[in-house]
């Protein structure tokens, strides 16, 4: 065993006839900056996995310069500059495919809906993109909202259950479009959205704006897919609603993925 | 380095002064069977940790004895024979201080408020002992619950917001006590039970159970501190109670400790 | 608002024209008994999902159903009876397609290489079922394992980093296939397999095993795709290995899928 | 029920005489900026706990005033303004004691060992806050490591197992202290420090600097107290360490708590 020059074995050929559709680093917790229409541009922390394939004929990859990479762009992982990264990816590499995702909480200044004090809400969201001959590029979201059940409110004399869910949408798109413009969709489908701050006032009206607005979860699911899908950039999505049912210990669920 | 006799490294003497508190093996996954009120006993799966003092003056700890140890109880891990797995741990280990942790989910079968149709709910459950010259043992019990807000029902003109929520309890006691019983004590504080299976009969009921019963964390927490410290077994218990709220991307979180 | 006959909200028409995909309930934890090649069975708990497709002119599900399907298995949930749990969902819902995801701990008693002393070794598997026309049965297992830097081995001087790693396969099958012939197959594959219990004697044996087998995720995501795919029963499978690399914060991925 | 004025439910009194010892909000995910021995200031995502006491005559609390306070701070949540933060805490609830703990990603640039090539290294921390008559301080952080078996070394011809582990330190202190300082504190006490970003050189610098330093989980928890307790500031310390071993599927750990 020798030092210098060092044996690349990353490069030595490989005889087992597999190809690999993704090799690569995975879970690298990051800083990044991402586009904020309110503000231009958001500070948030990423947690970044990084693929390219490898054909059957090599036996390694050489996974430093995954991390190579993201330290180029560190300034910066924005939808806008995604193919890019991705671009970089598959010419570093000589890969046919590269892959690219990225999970980052967004913060968007909410205000109350009476009080109108302003709070900061929280959307986790991801941007998944790979590159071969062509790019395809998904935004995610997850926006927590609250439900009201129509049948609890029906049948009983007082009172409904009610719940904290989330709504995870994906969509694929023609026309640029804003994570803010999402999260607004799908909030207007909810019984309720929710807050990180309510006085009083907004409460009242929380509370009888979700007693009046009461869905299943197949109607959320829905009234997000005719609304997502109303969207003039999308042409793709993937609607999840899940519900932690507040008389359950488990989840209510409804999925839709549909090409627009 | 030579194969035989090999070394012990861990009976090594050590030179730094420093006593360890606790060390050993964690995040065990093994099944255990356990007590059960209705059923004498129970499969389930738990996850165990197993630790003892580590005096200054030895090196090392011998880590595969604690599986055989655990090895020897796998037939039956109950709060009966607890202080006997804690004993054989101190003896074989010569140790001042033997620590074990248990967790693991409990199922039992409950009926629906009206239906009396009969499901089953999962309780996620703890057994915590430790003994040196005395011996200190903790059952902890979680139970989800559901929790309707009495300002949201006092202003509002109609509905009031509720959500599941979860109420920890920790209790130190004199006499054998059954986590059952300390999980019907918690239900009757909460605004009402949650259940696995409901039907339209059972969803009236509950629904207006819990907008008749509206409690904030803070009452929640006191009833639960309340019925808990008024069982006769109980000399310690510790309660947290958790709201995942539906208004909020946050929890609202209240705590007491109390000797009784 | 009336009590008696209560109004069956779910059966009501929709009109928003939108298939939903699944909709069902999701995270019911419940306690199984499934097919032990050793011991004929084994009690375990799950994490179960159930789903059923729901034509866009109906607005809602039965879900306390999928909870009475649930209950009527409770005592057997195997990869043999799956296809009638799917009939039963499928019928009772009058549904399109029935899907059934079940997630559980598997144990298996594997000695060690030299000592032979037996230990519990855990396994997380799921089941994955659906049944429109056609049945799809999917067996996913996750093996924990050894790996060894092949690279790293072959410049340094001595030693060579290596980690704890965890092999994901999931597979479809034309005949009957035991968890416990993926796993083998899968711990062949490794530089070496983990063990709950060692003794010293196993331990040298287990660090020399490794050292003497070096591979990079790309190998053993490739053996492991060689030797599944050598398997009689296999017609597809999907590998996944991930390495918690010793040397860094961050994993090494490797992905293959592929029909036989 | 009636609109205005609403009925202050909170403030209502209460005759169960139990005193809360917390209650307040949970899991707010919030952005913040921290100092930076570096860079004097960095962004990142906190995940914030803020709670007081409260006397058993009152009701209840005013959840909506604790993100008010943190929306005040929003600019700057610091080790230096937090005694601020509880003492507003503190005021604005007329509080016998305030509570506020923060748990952030914090990330620091570090230059491979050989080729000095920069990477950013992600560390978890958590300031812990308490007032009452007395301010209460610790800062926790959680050192991701390497660690190399003694014992596999000794009794081994060749290699020796070895995988990532964590140290999670936390410290009071009489004088200011860098979280920086604790972290060169630990990764100097481990078999290796890990990285982000390695080239060859660096590889196999690491793997040879982890086998000449052999370390078990004891050895490292007693290093690593005996360098944080020989630093100046710190006047009590709890060290825990936690190894993923590479040749089993659970952890070895170790514990030391010590006022210094």
């Amino acid at each position: 065993m020798e030092t210098a020059p060092m044996k690349d074995m990353q490069a030595e050929p490989d005889f087992r006839r597999i190809d690999i559709d993704k090799v690569g680093v995975k879970d690298i917790s990051y800083p990044i900056v991402v586009l904020d229409k309110a503000n231009e541009f958001q500070h948030t922390i990423a947690m970044v996995n990084m693929y390219v394939d490898l054909p059957h004929q090599f036996k390694g990859t050489h996974m430093s310069r995954f991390v190579e990479i993201l330290n180029e762009y560190r300034g910066e992982v924005t939808i806008k500059n995604f193919p890019d990264i991705l671009k970089e990816m598959k010419s570093r590499f000589e890969a046919g495919t590269a892959h690219l995702e990225v999970y980052f909480p967004y913060f968007i200044e909410k205000a109350a809906p009476v009080s109108k004090l302003k709070g900061l809400m929280e959307y986790k969201c991801k941007y998944t993109g790979s590159l071969s001959d062509e790019l395809d590029i998904q935004i995610e979201v997850r926006v927590p909202v609250s439900t009201l059940c129509p049948c609890s409110k029906e049948i009983s004399d007082r009172g409904a259950h009610n719940q904290r869910g989330e709504v995870k949408v994906a969509v694929r798109f023609d026309d640029f479009i804003w994570i803010e413009e999402i999260i607004e969709t799908v909030e207007k489908s909810a019984s309720s959205p929710v807050y990180s701050l309510l006085k009083r006032v907004d409460e009242k009206f929380v509370t009888e704006q979700a007693y009046d607005n009461p869905k299943f979860v197949e109607d959320i699911v829905r009234d997000v897919a005719v609304n997502i899908g109303g969207l003039k950039a999308i042409k793709w999505f993937r609607v999840e609603v899940e519900n932690w049912e507040s008389i359950h210990n488990h989840s209510a669920y409804a999925y839709v993925e549909k090409h627009v």
